[in-house]
């Protein structure tokens, strides 16, 4: 039997219960998931790289085959070197969905033996992103439910 | 270790080039990999149930972990009784995107225990699909590429 | 004060939950909405005009300013004959939207005194439609949860 | 110098203001144009054959490289026929320009010598097609403005 | 009898005819319209808050029942400050949609008892942005046509 | 017999293999065709104009009727300069298409002269662009066979 590994990159800057749900969803059909934290933004993140990663492995410490780490550079580069088989992205809406489809063609092309693998969210987080989050706490809107408590915590004291 | 089981429902009326394409691709993620047959077509098919099963068979005889067999009635139920954890769709266009995307929350709405996986057949492939084949087979023109050998025979004495 | 008077226009075959939760919103923003049943449809309706209807004046007799109706012909000389101000339809994917787009502008060229107003459904909404409720119940899935209570039952007695 | 020959294709059931409007465009593009009916559908046409390119010969008059002519079978094997280099489409919306990328694709793979060229009609003939004009008619709705003047008539006594 | 408000926000930098059509279309259906101008944007705005709000007033003289004010911070705070029931939010094209839903589905959950309602411009104005004015308008393009009179001498003397 | 001659403007920030495949078919269906390389962007290019022309015309050099070319300020002004009658636009995803169309409406309204004409480049090359190109060369990947042999050349000395 193979054991397939996914990687699941990104920003996460925050990340929200729309993320979360995705790794839920991912950790019960692969073996293992790397929850990639992509450390150089094009803009400056609201948390360096090292928050947004601790934050992450707090809230998936309950699958015991979810990995959090960090990475820089060519997606496929990382991916070769974490013998990753599969790239695991989620898609909520059409707009997401091309550029998304950009991605995986290009990555197909850069390496034609990693898969990308797309998956839904739960249809109640399809408008979730970690730009609206901080977008209505730096407004000072309720961003409870959008992400986990611990979340809450940090974007308060980072947006006020 | 888990073993992954995915279910590729389908008509295949006939099966592609795209189609084969994508049962390659979701071989090499899932442990076992289910081509399903829909048996019962809102209209009369060109090929029968077991004619489109028998050329599947032929098709994927090179993959060890895929079996092909013939469902009827919800799909979800089928995907039970076979103790599948994933469903497989292919998606090429905008169009199919959506469609795919209703037809997955529904499914999940009916067997929250089972995901939709999404993946992209090659993008040579992406203007493919069966309607597209069956009727450029009966205007005449050359099918050669676009299905498997083996389809383009049976297709050209279904259609002259 | 202006007394404005919306027409929800649709088949109705049956009502589900998305249906009653736009009519709920339009309830809200309309002094008056007028559910309006098509009465002849392109193909056979699972159920006639008058249970479609029937169905419809059970459940939403809750709001007293929504009414339902039965019409034929061309919408925009229903909406006259109602001196109605608004067309309310609910959005939900893109495709509904470009279909919804057409229409709206077709209609506004055959009466340029209507506005075609949109409003979106609950997101737990935005999978279902008329006719998945129909195929999944004739299929023999669960549909609680997707129509009110009544129309679960009047299902179960049509299909079987 | 080249001479440059476009095929444009469709079943013009019946011609229509957007239709004309595309065929002016291309007429100034192209050294000749041919509009070119397709003359069996796949359901019974309103107009048969004759009837639609007649309509076309006549509203197309003042157009001198335009040559209105009927087709069965294989688009590329009439193009390769009429010694064509380009197939003229219109598109106005999402969901159109869909169908017409997947046709192209298809189309160059059968003959790679024939290119696809896309023209956008004026902005107010976006929502306008032979099927929404047949609707339309038969409901007893007008049509003036949406058809040429030859066309209204011929509609009105088909539809009465 | 309801009185209904809506709030048609936005930054109008500057307002364009496609918004006075919205704003005209809107005054038809509520009873009040607040069109509600934002002050703070991300990036510095050709006209300032003031300048904005001011040609506004100019521009929508005609209608008694709209009133042009500023807001800033979250658009469901003023919404709930103002005690108004819809959001207006005219849409034009697919991306417009998709971005609008997720912001409608956000404001909805910030706010559950304000809705967003949808309305059309006139196709011809389907194009239209305050961006693409803009653009124009410092490309030393005519800009007639495109935003009231008023708007054209105020960019004119802005640019050059 | 009519001479028609094509823009195809773009920032060519650098040519890729899909500008190329796009140019090689414009040149098949146009007399002439007009490479015009938009001279001031919005940020800073990785090649200077200058530079951008010189590859185009270095890899264009087998077509004897197309022509590189430098312009600034509105398109149409400097396709009313060149005489020209239609600008040749490629579109990959429906992104593009609203874009394009939204411009192609604009730039119809500023001179309903000149026609804006849709290609398709190959689909192998339906996810490249300039950017996309960049980003890859900037973190290291192999963009062998996405841009000509010469542009790899001066992308590798440009981002070293």
């Amino acid at each position: 039997m193979k054991s397939t590994v996914a990687i699941y990159p990104g920003s996460f800057d925050p990340v929200t219960n729309g993320h979360l749900d995705l790794i839920a969803r991912g950790a019960r059909i692969f073996d293992r998931l790397v929850v990639a934290v992509l450390q150089n933004l094009d803009k400056a993140p609201l948390f360096s790289a090292a928050e947004r990663a601790e934050m992450l492995r707090e809230v998936t410490r309950e699958w015991s085959n979810v990995e959090v780490d960090l990475f820089d550079g060519l997606l496929v580069d990382y991916v070769r070197r974490r013998n990753a088989h599969a790239i695991l992205r989620g898609i909520r809406a059409i707009s997401d969905y091309e550029y998304e489809f950009q991605m995986a063609l290009m990555n197909r092309r850069l390496e034609p033996n990693v898969e990308t693998v797309f998956m839904m969210p739960a249809e109640k987080y399809s408008y979730l992103s970690s730009r609206i989050v901080r977008e209505v706490a730096q407004l000072g809107g309720s961003i409870e439910g959008l992400v986990p408590p611990l979340v809450v915590e940090r974007l308060k004291s980072k947006v006020h």
